[in-house]
């Protein structure tokens, strides 16, 4: 396989959804290249996972994207990116690009008094992917983290606006709130989609950082570097792959990808294990 | 295999922790019984997925009960129960029991003014379980259903007095108060956790149903009809298997079975799928 044909897609996979809002900004930002998302739905979600358990599954998920001659892979999921990045770079050849450093980067250029805060999943903010990241680029950094899990339900089901999501976001952020942070890194790919209300209850003086937008520069970086940009003009072409097809599935698709989510196939978890 | 052995456990499985519910009720109603559970926590939760995938991961999740030799299963959650239940029969000789007949039977011994409402996950509500069930048993019921997915992550986050689960509660439950039903089935295993808060919100006169108290009465009576009760006087034992164990498990499991959870063992998924 030739994996350095600019022309092939760039790879995107997720334990489920969530990773649609990097497609989102990867499209954005770079709308010639074609991209295959798989969104590992039917063994959703990650963060409540052990890490093992979520190595093996996000090298079940790379091995299908490979298949589909990707010309590098973005783990839009911030629980994979820490508990897998290492094991995936590892594994495969290609570019294999997390959601933890860019993130990380980003936020360490917008803080101003040296105080960010970091939220996700259990997983994430177990593993301290984001504290050890921030504290190997700038050992003086002050980071605190913590887990929201309640906020992908919640995204999931739509309550964007809702008093309740406000309540709980209270109640998750308040101490981040009180320990005077000026930078918050969303980091669950889920957390774009409340982040009006997120910004609410931070009030405006805290810059949000999306680890997904973070990561669609790194993308073009690596795209550049390597020589591998899809030199085309035309609107690349994006492919949707899901390992399970639930009734709800596309209406929230589409609230996160931002548009109407086309071609959606579903493959069979057998396929993905690889037996 | 004898599976009629008198002192061989009860198998019960679920997709999660929510299960252990159940296991409280049974072994509050059957102290004597030995029970081995199954929660494919690796795998959590099945209310998200297609039929298709949570009828081929009930039946993983049966045989791998059978090899412990249980002498019946207990469905003891209520999405396989609706998606997976006649196929667990197909396949299996022992007795297998779900949470919907149980819940709905009930139910209608409770109802004054027929009018039953049911909260579940998508899933459960999707595949109008318990509405297709009621009215089999009484033709002139009248059934309201609703899917309340927050109730989940509430009920593990343990946001049980909290006024964003009222709030929530409320979003969920305004139409099936509004349309005057006198009993509501609890149609998922997570939600006897949440029933302060779901009588709060419905009003005291209504009766709520725990599935898994229903079938526990019906465990009893299958146990009693064909002679294979453990006639011991000791307490029964119980042990705990898990596909996954992540973090914050045991604190969950504790709340939800009412006491500390002993001898959970984690097994490979591997091993359950049977490769």
């Amino acid at each position: 396989m030739n994996f350095m044909n600019r022309t092939n897609p760039i790879g995107v996979f997720d334990s489920g959804i969530g990773g649609l809002t990097v497609v989102k900004q990867v499209a954005s930002f770079l709308p010639s290249e074609n991209i295959v998302y798989f969104g590992d739905t039917a063994r959703v979600p990650y963060g409540s996972k052990s890490n093992a358990t979520v190595i093996e599954y996000s090298i079940q998920d790379a091995k299908f994207l490979l298949k589909k001659n990707v010309k590098m892979i973005v783990v839009a999921c911030n629980t994979a990116s820490s508990a897998a990045l290492n094991e995936l770079k590892e594994n495969f050849e290609i570019p294999v690009i997390g959601m933890i450093e860019p993130g990380a980067r980003t936020a360490l250029t917008k803080t101003k008094n040296g105080k960010i805060g970091v939220i996700g999943t259990y997983a994430t903010i177990n593993n301290k992917a984001y504290s050890k990241e921030l504290k190997r680029l700038d050992k003086k950094i002050n980071v605190y983290e913590k887990a929201c899990p309640l906020f992908v339900p919640l995204a999931e089901e739509g309550l964007i606006d809702h008093k309740a999501t406000e309540l709980i976001a209270k109640e998750y952020l308040g101490e981040l709130k009180e320990l005077g942070i000026d930078t918050l890194i969303l980091g669950c790919t889920h957390y774009p989609i409340l982040s009006k209300v997120i910004q609410k209850v931070m009030g405006q003086k805290v810059t949000l950082i999306d680890s997904g937008t973070a990561a669609s520069g790194i993308v073009e970086e690596y795209l550049r570097a390597r020589d591998i940009k899809n030199p085309s003009n035309i609107q690349g072409e994006h492919k949707f792959y899901v390992s399970d097809l639930p009734a709800k599935f596309k209406e929230v698709a589409d609230r996160f990808l931002g548009k109407p989510v086309k071609h959606i196939q579903k493959i069979d978890l057998e396929e993905l294990i690889g037996h």
